[in-house]
């Protein structure tokens, strides 16, 4: 949603001026550094316009704007259904964040895939970590489950590790911020400390996206930013302070989870599996 | 300071009337289930009154909390000692929960080597996991680092095993509730992931704490009984809402950490490494 959106967004301000578009596009791609798809979204808007004749570019924009939408949309349902393959056997699902139709075009990426297992698959029930510090699982996902009537629990994020070793969850399902050339994957903070834990109890770590979050310009996972947030989100949550003023905090907004311990990557194109540079650039050429 | 706060409460109940002893000890042995020295402690104060002649029961009990308490307090000097030695090189820590003068006798355990370290040692810095849900690290933890003048960072428990990841960790210092006698750990839930991803960066994972919380009787820990607590607690910080009153939760308390992940196992009697069955035996028979 947030490359749609920007897409739409650069295509309301080339409406009002068409010397708009450099400042529009600079300023939407700043707001999230770490999520590839925006930047992926305003170029190509921006492509758009640049080839339009003068006077239809604003039509130019808006067409460009809603073909993105539409196209996220059916690669939503289309991850689904790659995903529903990948996990045939998921009883029990655990996620992260929020990847549903709050988030994502469609009816989301990690969750999508959630909801047509539930539906058409053998999921009984999904673990819900809460996702410091924002809480999008606690206030967003667990909203969407009720919503869908899907059985769901919600965790604190450092329950997850311990109840994946007990052997209460068959895969963990999660979406993707910006994944490297190589496979290696960024997301919401938090989300490395699960692929560890699925390494350790030997069960899958699936990783959902559209191939327009995979960034070919990015070798390594270490080579990308990670958004450092304000302190703020650590020290409160919702209206309650968490801790005092004074506090010093780090608020790291993603981490890094190497490609080795992903399982797979669903795309709306397909599945890589193994997840390396030699099948995430075969998902991109495909 | 759980098992000598129990100890002193039998002794008080004791000195009300005799007869109370039994009520006592069971009352205060089920209010935490997974804490070693809780029991520990009530079963050395009940076996001093057994053993004193009728009319001295009270004071009997009296003296044993007392000696308790003294001895624990001298303990987690021993324990500061040898964690110090361990970490000799640790300029940055991460620890998880509370586990200082607030938690312990003493300046506490893992805190306890924390503070040695920064006195006499290289210590520069501290993460601090908030620890949810109760969130012991945001305000106890933060509190006592500040006291005693120790540079920290609070983060959430998400962001602990990427930072650690990216090379900002040099060792994890955490206390522990109960250790089986393999050296499996039962802490704070959200310990094993910590443990995981220094395990991943081949970095310490050092366990605090006395002998007292090593369970001889609990060979694996598997077997350690672990406190499942209100779901209030997730859908709660302090007095914000988090999530509808009618979202599903779990929560445990605790997890377990394999003893194969443990670096090292400090006490007040000194060291285990590498931590197993043989090394954590030789401490209790040492």
């Amino acid at each position: 949603l947030i490359g749609v959106a920007a897409a739409y967004g650069v295509a309301l301000e080339v409406s009002r001026s068409a010397g708009a578009l450099d400042q529009a596009c600079r300023v939407l791609r700043n707001a999230r550094p770490t999520a590839a798809n925006l930047a992926w979204a305003i170029e190509q808007v921006r492509t758009a316009v640049l080839s339009a004749p003068d006077g239809v570019q604003a039509k130019a924009a808006l067409e460009e704007a809603a073909r993105i939408h539409a196209a996220e949309e059916h690669a939503s349902a289309a991850m689904a259904e790659h995903g529903m393959a990948e996990l045939a056997e998921c009883r029990r699902a655990l996620t992260h964040c929020n990847t549903g139709a709050l988030a994502a075009p469609g009816r989301g990426t990690a969750l999508a895939v959630i909801a047509a297992l539930a539906e058409r698959g053998p999921l009984e029930r999904v673990l819900v970590c809460e996702t410091r510090p924002l809480l999008q699982g606690a206030r967003l996902t667990t909203y969407e489950l009720a919503r869908l009537g899907i059985d769901h629990e919600l965790i604190v994020d450092g329950a997850a590790a311990g109840l994946i070793a007990l052997g209460e969850v068959d895969a963990v399902i999660v979406g993707c911020d910006r994944v490297a050339a190589n496979g290696d994957v960024a997301n919401k903070v938090g989300t490395y400390a699960l692929a560890l834990a699925a390494g350790a109890a030997k069960i899958p770590f699936v990783v959902v996206g559209p191939t327009s979050s995979i960034d070919p310009r990015c070798e390594r996972g270490d080579q990308i930013e990670i958004e450092e947030r304000s302190g703020d989100e650590v020290r409160r949550a919702a209206t309650a302070e968490l801790a005092t003023a004074a506090t010093p905090c780090r608020n790291p907004a993603f981490d890094v989870t190497p490609a080795g311990l992903v399982t797979a990557l669903v795309t709306e194109r397909g599945v890589a599996r193994p997840v390396n540079g030699e099948t995430v650039g075969a998902l991109l050429s495909g």
